[in-house]
């Protein structure tokens, strides 16, 4: 097992990586204040992990909560299931909610669990290779409006984050690949080594070859604990995280919530802010054709949706959290391994990368 | 004008005390980021306050959101309400909201602060006295949950308040003598000399003397300043301000929100812990008289509703944030002005004490 230590202002907390992690609980005792400990999972997860995860919290008042399982469910509603368990039960200031399911269960129960009470304690066990690599870093919690993505939410950091590798073997294809795109992206915003090693190592992370996937996902978690520590709020570097995310949201908000894995939208945002730096002739051809091969090799998608024309991803991306008195900021590409944050960039060079990948998609 | 400086760990916020302070945009321009403000009050304080409040504005791209007045109103529902007319009008990360009316409003907007695009900035211009006393200071923001109240929440502090006195002109007498239940309580917990010129200047007070008025909520927001500055996340020393809320909380939530004004909870609730105070013999005959005077005085109730027995008390007082473990902790008085928290009273004597203001209501 990788132990991995997230550095923040108020506290640190531990990532825990490896094999048959799940139901020991010497690991998670330290980390729960009281004997109340709600754990919130979804119908897919429940059957395969949950009798797991309670077999290592025996000595607790352990509860339950099963959502539907689905990005269309990450709402203020659901949120209010979890609100329902904890009161019911009576669950006080004390108690520690653990969200056992991928990105949509840890976003979720991160948020009740910052909100409840004004911010009870909370424990990550992530199941999917984007939640991983991603949520399990950042503190970053919150649920979707009708309107926007993500746009309720609230920092807050959890008490130690278990990822079990074997829950990967349960993973379908689609969901493993989404969950690369976000791999790749720490090689793209920062990492070239990364990226590099990627290149030569994807056809094994798809077969699950789990030595490789303990070093991408420690890899990855790494990359993203050292700038969130340096950023917790997101006011500066940590934006840099959001490589084509603003792209990605739009798609995923334009299709509907649940159409697109979030993994796969932001696949295809990040070749289309690479097409986008390419154009504004920073980054090189050569860079721009190893982007788009590796995330073709990690079997993500590279176009966008046929409905989408070009003024609907721009009336989207203009609702991003990233906009600032009306500019769509965008996270955009040097090189392989080197990104800056802009508002900058040519509106008719964005509207360009837009038109080419609508017309690519008509074909 | 007297301007009093909340100072927390972060950053420090001046709250602004006088009368014909609505309207003057001069000082509100330098709390506001960028060109957005959402101006949110409800449908008692709109025809009143509004236009006034907006002639203060005339620089910024303000929109309104009017709410329907009442605490059955504290809700996620009516949270989202806030959140839709933010992202109809596309507002942004560095948009400012602003709480026009009484306690509700501020805690409504201030939770929607909180939680849009995990965190904005909002001001707060409260129009009842128990709002300017209270919930100017502190952070403290949240919604209520069917099975409990203020169950769901966050800290976050306003950039600035604005105490506009000439707004009370238009209170009703209920709500005047409810925001003075939380002045006689800082009086209570720490500062008996306040609580002797309570004593003396109550009813002045009462006919809304602006001189007084002004004293008394500069004194009480002084009085809360500190307590929060030294203990911004309830640790400690600041659950003291819960005095008579654990049981005021259970009369609010048993007889169904709304039914209670909330400082009339907390009046009576004040009078409960004088009670148990008294039967643990930390409290003297002459100082339960003076308390019970006082807030008769102030014409608070002073007997519980006669619908609420003991158990249903000892039910609703189980599910406040309040309890630790399974215990209730209880704010208890030693003498007007010293106070402590404790969970380790006789509950026998709680027992006694909930009684004895049963039998008193169904006389």
């Amino acid at each position: 097992m990788k132990t991995l230590t997230v550095n923040l202002k108020e506290r640190r907390y531990p990532i825990y990586i490896g094999q048959k992690l799940l139901g020991q609980s010497s690991l998670l005792m330290n980390h729960i204040r009281s004997k109340q400990v709600l754990v919130v999972t979804n119908e897919t997860i429940a059957p395969l992990y949950l009798e797991k995860t309670l077999s290592g919290l025996t000595d607790f008042q352990c509860e339950t909560v099963i959502l539907p399982d689905g990005e269309q469910y990450k709402t203020l509603e659901t949120t209010n299931l979890i609100f329902d368990a904890l009161l019911t039960h009576r669950f006080d200031r004390d108690c520690t909610l653990v969200a056992l399911g991928g990105g949509v269960i840890g976003d979720i129960t991160g948020f009740a669990a910052a909100s409840y009470q004004r911010g009870v304690n909370f424990i990550q066990i992530p199941t999917t290779l984007l939640a991983q690599v991603d949520s399990s870093v950042g503190g970053k919690t919150g649920v979707n409006h009708a309107l926007g993505k993500n746009m309720i939410g609230a920092f807050h950091q959890p008490q130690c984050v278990l990822i079990d590798i074997d829950t990967l073997n349960t993973l379908e294809d689609q969901q493993l690949s989404a969950g690369l795109a976000e791999v790749i992206k720490y090689g793209l915003i920062s990492d070239a080594e990364f990226f590099s090693w990627l290149e030569s190592n994807i056809n094994a992370l798809l077969i699950r070859d789990a030595e490789r996937l303990t070093y991408a996902i420690e890899h990855s978690c790494q990359n993203k604990a050292t700038v969130v520590a340096a950023d917790e709020k997101e006011s500066g570097q940590r934006a840099l995280l959001n490589l084509g995310h603003t792209f990605g949201h739009a798609i995923e908000s334009g299709m509907g919530y649940g159409r697109w894995l979030h993994g796969e939208a932001v696949g295809t945002g990040m070749l289309m802010a690479a097409n986008l730096s390419h154009r504004q002739g920073h980054y090189s051809d050569e860079d721009l054709q190893r982007t788009q091969a590796l995330i073709e090799a990690a079997h993500l998608p590279t176009t966008t949706p046929p409905e989408m024309n070009s003024q609907r991803f721009l009336d989207l991306m203009s609702v991003d959290k990233k906009v600032k008195s009306g500019i769509i900021r965008l996270v955009l590409l040097k090189g392989i391994g080197t990104s800056y944050i802009s508002g900058d960039y040519d509106p008719k060079l964005l509207l360009a990368t837009l038109d080419e990948f609508h017309h690519a998609a008509r074909l």
